[in-house]
């Protein structure tokens, strides 16, 4: 019998969860659950259906795992304590900062009704974290570097999009391939804001507005901008929509130590991402964490969950056996 | 109180173990059980003892993990499972084809002593295993490939010295360049294994031996260097002394993947490692699943086990607070 999915919210992720779930012949999507009016969601999946929101409860007994497709500002830390009352859920909540609290909240509702909760799943936090933590498992002495790109910044083209006289926007955050050398010769360099990354971006004008003063804008933007060697190009509509209208993404989790009674031997550690689709990739982690987490819940063991305390092998369609036999 | 650690074998691996544990805080050597006279192995740490192979058992109760630093092809297939029936345990057993018998010996062994077994732990197997499978499980449509070097091959380097006429020698393994790129490139080319390394000797003849047939001996040998492009450079003991004595090695495991309900998107992982010593990570590795060993046994969690069982925040010494704080 496949694991049984419903999904809540139908925008990029959950139409990548969606896709995904088809890759996976041990799980079928039931149903997938919206704020908006239900006629209006097209979904892929013939044999699902769409549901409001606020039926989600009804389907208690005949979905095995939630996949949250909220956003991490405001849905995620009121949906998944809410829903981890009804179900093995499953979110991608990456607002690193507030991760302890995310979890204890959701730790809390999960423990008392007996479900099994994975947050934080993804690649950054996700598969990202997991290559931090190995690593330094690995190698308790030396450094961690992360780089992100090439790939476009959602807040930072919202940040762009937000300039009066800018009728649209695309960031691309750019490793700054010295500095990745640089890590990866072993040199333990202290990198700056400025000397890890640079920032592209392709903005389209309003008639009338003025290049010269938008492009001081961006490039002055505290936080966004202003840290970082940035450069502007103006292209029309058309240009946008033909060269700029993928989100790709990826980076680098890189980790330099040292082993030997004298730390005479140097090591790298490198995790490379190459995205054509953030929201998909995003989307495939999620899928096998849903696999995780009904293996975990089979096994009793409930509560809130990271990419951390999951077992490898729960990720994976295969058995024990298959595993060792082919891929150890 | 710290986690008290045995090795039983005190060669290049064991040593690395050696040097691992005093990185590691929370861990103590507490003995090191060798099957050559105990006064004839002068190890590095003052605090620890050395004692003969056959008193390991009386140390039942002042050791926490055993960790067997013996060889593959005679020394584990015995003495994991034996061993398992006194101590938690861990090894690195690496010979892939045997890995499901001997998983099934530990096995036995294991639970019936409520004991728990870590197996092939290290690199390959161990932390390329580990990415092959997160890759499968995140991409179930998509190709693996693994690459190996540059690094030194022992079974290769053994395989010149038995050579008539060579007096010592030291084989690289190298990946080919184009062929790494042609897998980033997203291509998902089906190459031959002369297109996925090279290999390259460097040996020093014995007095008068004939350079020439020794040189045609070593590109014609079967299964070691017929199927590649191999290069022998003839050096001096000097050389070879001077520029070939470390142990380095490395490699790549990459997955080329599609996702989409088209799979429109293609995606590339890549894990890399690059290792100025190859028993010393191993070591590493090793080390950090002794403490998984410890917390699983801990918890209950007895017989055999491989990484792919291991919950990754088992193998770190901080706190899963820490970890979701730092790290995730």
């Amino acid at each position: 019998m496949s694991i049984r999915i419903g999904i809540l919210g139908y925008g990029n992720l959950g139409r990548g969860v969606e896709c995904a779930i088809r890759q996976n012949p041990d799980m079928e999507l039931a149903a997938v659950f919206t704020r908006r009016n239900p006629e209006d969601v097209k979904i892929l999946t013939n044999t699902a259906k769409v549901c409001p929101a606020g039926e989600a409860a009804q389907w208690k007994d005949q979905i095995d795992v939630l996949i949250l497709c909220g956003g991490s500002a405001t849905d995620l830390p009121k949906q998944t304590p809410e829903y981890a009352k009804l179900f093995h859920v499953v979110d991608s909540f990456d607002t690193h900062a507030r991760i302890p609290e995310h979890f204890a909240a959701v730790d809390a509702s999960a423990r008392e009704a007996k479900k099994t909760a994975v947050i934080s799943a993804g690649w950054d936090p996700g598969m990202f974290s997991l290559n931090r933590l190995y690593a330094n498992a690995i190698l308790p002495e030396g450094r961690d570097y992360t780089f992100w790109g090439k790939g476009v910044s959602q807040g930072h083209s919202d940040a762009i999009r937000r300039i009066e006289g800018v009728r649209d926007g695309k960031q691309y955050t750019i490793p700054v391939e010295e500095a990745l050398e640089a890590v990866r010769s072993g040199e333990n360099p202290n990198l700056t804001t400025r000397q890890k990354h640079t920032r592209t971006c392709f903005v389209v004008l309003e008639e009338g507005a003025d290049a010269k003063r938008i492009e001081h804008e961006i490039k002055t933007m505290p936080n966004y901008f202003a840290d970082y060697d940035t450069t502007v190009h103006f292209i029309s509509e058309e240009e946008l929509k033909r060269d700029h209208s993928g989100i790709p993404h990826g980076g680098f989790v890189l980790r330099s130590g040292v082993t030997g009674w004298e730390k005479e031997h140097r090591h790298l550690i490198e995790y490379r991402l190459k995205l054509d689709s953030n929201p998909e990739f995003t989307s495939s982690v999620i899928v096998a964490c849903a696999r995780a987490a009904y293996r975990m819940a089979s096994a009793g063991q409930y509560g809130c969950k990271t990419v951390f305390d999951i077992p490898p092998a729960y990720l994976s369609a295969k058995s024990g056996e298959e595993l060792r036999a082919s891929m150890l």
